[in-house]
């Protein structure tokens, strides 16, 4: 061992946040903080210091954050990221010999020791100081030893030696040789905002058409375009829009045989007509498509593309690179199935070729294809079938030229497969909140997925249905489940979606008891909705939407809170900016049948709010107003009415008659 | 990206045990398993198979243990270290394309579908087993290959391709181009049993003299071996023997001047007579210690030696070394101090010298000088005044050479520097056990030390009380406090230790009031001890000896579960064998004046015990025995009988006439 390497004596260990050793980076939006922690040991008595080092990926200059003592020899620091992008963290620490001798300085004073020798000690750190010190800080160290040395009183000498603007000069100016910098430095992708908060509309633009059996096109799209937005959505995601193979093509509900005029499941990519790279003709164009882009933004909304890496067997690909496919015994190529299930309209790719590079180059260009038409948002189809390392590559690749794309991982599988997919870089993901319908699963879950580390590289997009995925909940609860959920993820979340207008029109029949598929499913045919339909709950939606825009509180995730309430039924519970001027409270009943209510408990304090004083809470909902006496409130929600309240929680200003909302 | 990284699919993380990323050693006695868990992930649906690789250190061939699926993506393997040393182990997993292709073959027939393409993929999966098979197994997997090729029969074909020896093979000799190995080599440090059971006693040699107000010798140690194995203690611990210096010498009760009779404090090391390599000529020679270590061992007792790297304004290092120590600005040598509190007796080592290289050299000649003598046991003193790097070099470099050597860390400082300390590679650590005296401290701490990871690197050994440390519990308790205390430690760790004779005469006089200083401390003068005395707990510490001997499941501290009983002052807590056959609980009243009893649970079910049947609980302090129907049973302790029962549960073997300590 080298000797130096013994005199490196400060340890810094246990960081947080960091993924996995530091394999995988953590993800923020711009604006927000990056807090570290870190515990940082020395051997002995003496005291350190320590900065958290910041940079931009592409710069070189690191910026610095001091590190305060927490307790326990934790420290914290942060820094704010402002720029799309990666930025990478670090952390330095040192044994601070000025402020040690300054500590002790004070300590042998209070005993009342004698201490010139020691202040002599003192001159001799600040002389040690000045040759590693610039210019100017050279000559005011100089001046203040000088002044130390020529002052003859003691009280007055130790006075000069304790002042304050010394302290934080040496501080600054501390020996660094033997500094100890942190053996990683870790990574922090920065998103733009819409990667924390979004809501998503899912729809097929073929059956948007205005006449009943037409099939809708892209232009129809743009004529849907106000009634999405009146709604608040923000991002608009289209499944697949290229041409669908005819070979094994799907008919009505899943048949094996379809029909003359049935289209076919848009996710059986590729015919004569193109693959990856086309459109659909009996959706229109590229032109088309670049104008509803445009009419989007001018609503804005922004367009979402469908990623599903898989061919059907008419697909240009299965030709052209037949290698890109596994082969069976008798030649004919491997179609998807899940044994005992087949899938025999798509080819999944062979991720496994020989040909691997070909074939990511061309995956590649496929992205970068439909960049180019302007998208800057995909979701991507069934993530979790394709290699994770193929994942991990493409989207360096492509963030690494437009940090901009959003991608969302829509891996409905295993829980750690899904986090090893976040961690490899998707944007957003899929979740099994679907599934979550009572109180003590919605707690369990967010906990882990909010309260855990898992918050650090996972952002949940809280999907309510799918055209795969209608919740038994949903089939049985009715009209007041609808809302009710939609509540929950919209609170809950800060990114949530609905595939409509299935759900704003409360579409809950199944294609048969026990199944999630729905009745006539829009993956095999052209489906006309009714948007006057009088259940709709397209204002209800568009209230809780506006209540998102207008409450900062629900625009991110991190400070979701649950709250006893004493009824099985009743969840509560708590979101709130960082300075608490913006505190939300949501109380939901999950029994879609039946009126609960109960008394539930508000940490009044911790939201900040005046011990024994009222608080106005205000239903966002319904514009109830009430006013609240302590912790112990009780509420009443009769599901047929609302099965929600979304309370803003105004605090006590001054008097009791001059609450905030007076101003 | 090289597409073969992509074709890497299968993915390993969250590996336990692993210490702050492979960074640092488990740890292991030889016999113990090390049992490993890892998440196995794969895109897709495809089954995996995986091994655990280890091996000793120096070897070259891996050895394998299968992985098993848990649940979750969770697996789980093991292996059995027999050597002491360093052991290395690691993770391998891959697609196991034969495991798939069977798996799916059988749902296919369950479904009833035609699978004859199936069987050909399944026979081509064989065929290209072949060339990469020892020409053995490429002969076995040939004749299987024609032997199914020849069936004509479809079911009898079906059979052959699944036969269980096959599929053994064909995992056994699995397509590993595409392998995944865990990216890190992680490592065990093996150590011989006694660094995981152990009992110590700390004595001053100076106080073993037969003559009242002699210095006692090396010699006086000899005979006073007997009395210290009758208790059934097997390491013998001194402070150190070397030369004492002059200056500066502490009188009794740490007086700043020393009388002319005062023998000074053991730790101030050196003097002209010598430094770390002599003995202190009033205690004997070189000849007299081996002699004693001769003894010690025909005794059943193995001899530790202080290690206490700091040195008297005398010894000979301060001359010869004078760049070894800090220097005021008057010239004078910097003695230890933790302001204001001064140690003018004591010089520390300057750790940062720029002569680091010879002192580093010089420190480890110190150990090698004891182990060439024949000692394999060191207490550490303050450690954690030391460079972390210092100990992580010393260690490796010693045990390097000489495995068997067990150091034992005395560091009583802050809680992360102790458990870094002992990620260095100390065997043994003191603890914070000493104060833990409510049960929540107990439950809370030892949760912490044995039921978290910290066990894998961190052995406790409890300390009762040292010369630094009367507790305020054995000042205030009486005898029956230091009789429940020793059941605690010698329990509750499979290490412990007391310093005696003061603590098995139950000495309880403090310096002062508040203080934890002994009155009239051996730490500055000769003290004589009555051994006869009839407060002495040595014949009750000789029986809990002997439990913890004949009882294997308090011979380490795993398995360590508490329990609960409906009182306060009532501890509960059970240790077994893996296999169950040994199964101890322990009972402590911990009220050292008061009698309590309350209702305690047996997690019968848990201990294997049969539910509804009566079993015996048979305690080894005072032999009595009890038959307990069921989990709830009463106890009742009185602390001027005994403060603490120590029950051998026995279970039930055929009928309630019929247990198994008939036999």
């Amino acid at each position: 061992m080298k000797e130096d390497q013994a005199r490196k004596r400060v340890v810094v260990e246990a960081v947080t946040p960091e993924i996995d050793g530091g394999l995988f980076p953590i993800k923020r939006v711009v604006g927000e903080k990056v807090q570290v922690e870190a515990d940082i040991l020395v051997d002995g008595h003496d005291l350190l210091s320590s900065v958290l080092l910041y940079r931009k990926e592409e710069e070189k200059e690191w910026s610095a954050a001091v590190m305060e003592p927490l307790v326990n020899d934790r420290w914290r620091g942060f820094f704010r990221v402002t720029e799309i992008g990666n930025y990478i963290y670090t952390l330095r620490a040192w044994v601070d010999r000025f402020k040690t001798w300054r500590r002790d300085l004070e300590k042998r004073i209070t005993a009342g020791q004698e201490v010139s020798m020691n202040v002599r000690m003192g001159m001799q750190l600040i002389e040690d100081a000045i040759p590693r010190c610039k210019h100017e800080v050279a000559k005011i160290l100089r001046q203040k030893a000088d002044q130390i040395r020529g002052e003859k009183n003691m009280e007055k000498k130790i006075a000069l030696a304790l002042e304050e603007d010394l302290a934080e000069l040496m501080s600054l100016h501390a020996e660094r040789r033997f500094i100890t910098s942190y053996d990683k430095e870790l990574k922090v992708i920065v998103d733009r905002e819409k990667a924390r908060f979004s809501a998503w509309y899912e729809m097929f633009p073929r059956s948007c058409a205005d006449n009943a059996g037409n099939h809708g096109t892209i232009k129809d799209c743009e004529a849907r375009l106000p009634y999405i937005a009146e709604m608040g959505f923000d991002v608009l995601y289209l499944p697949p829009i290229h041409p669908i193979g005819i070979t094994h093509r799907k008919g009505k509900n899943n048949s094996p045989e379809a029909g003359p005029k049935d289209p076919g499941s848009p996710w059986a990519i590729g015919s004569d007509e193109g693959g990856h790279k086309s459109i659909h003709p009996q959706l229109g164009n590229l032109q088309d498509f670049q104008r509803l882009l445009q009419k989007a933004r001018a609503h804005g909304i922004e367009m979402a593309l469908d990623l599903a890496f898989q061919c059907s067997p008419d697909h240009p690909y299965v030709k052209e690179h037949p290698h890109w496919f596994r082969h069976r015994p008798d030649g004919t190529v491997q179609y998807a199935e899940n044994p005992p299930k087949k899938y025999e309209d798509i080819y999944p790719i062979n991720f496994e070729t020989d040909q691997g590079q070909e074939l990511f180059a061309e995956l590649k260009s496929v992205v970068l294809f439909w960049i180019e038409q302007g998208v800057r948002i995909f979701r991507v189809d069934n993530p979790h079938t394709k290699p994770f390392r193929f994942w991990e590559w493409l989207l360096a690749e492509v963030k690494r030229d437009y940090p901009e794309v959003i991608f969302l991982s829509e891996a409905f599988t295993r829980p750690k497969v899904m986090y090893r997919l976040a961690k490899l870089g998707f944007t957003q993901s899929y979740t099994y909140f679907a599934w979550r319908n009572t109180k003590w699963e919605i707690t369990q879950y967010f906990s882990e997925l909010i309260q855990s580390q898992v918050r650090e590289f996972f952002r949940p997009n809280l999907w309510l249905n799918t055209p795969d995925i209608l919740t038994e909940y949903l089939q049985m609860g009715g009209r007041p489940a609808f809302m009710a959920r939609v509540v929950l993820a919209a609170t809950l979340g800060a990114s949530y979606g609905i595939y409509g207008p299935a759900f704003e029109l409360c579409e809950d029949r199944a294609k048969e008891y026990g199944s999630e598929e729905y009745l006539d499913s829009e993956k095999y045919e052209i489906r006309r909705w009714n948007l006057d339909d009088s259940r709709s709950l397209k204002e209800f939606i568009a209230r809780v939407n506006r209540v998102r825009r207008e409450n900062q509180a629900l625009q991110s995730d991190w400070s979701l809170r649950f709250h006893p309430v004493e009824n099985e039924h009743l969840l509560c519970y708590t979101k709130n900016t960082d300075d608490q001027s913006n505190i939300v409270l949501t109380v939901v009943n999950l029994d879609p049948h039946h009126t609960h209510g109960g008394w539930l408990q508000v940490p009044a304090e911790e939201l900040g709010l005046e011990p024994g004083q009222p608080f106005q809470v205000h239903d966002l909902l319904s514009n109830a107003r009430f006013l609240w006496h302590g912790p112990r409130n009780y509420v009443e929600l009769n599901p047929r009415i609302c099965p929600a309240y979304v309370f803003r929680l105004r605090r006590r200003v001054r008097t009791e008659r001059d609450f905030d909302y007076f101003m």
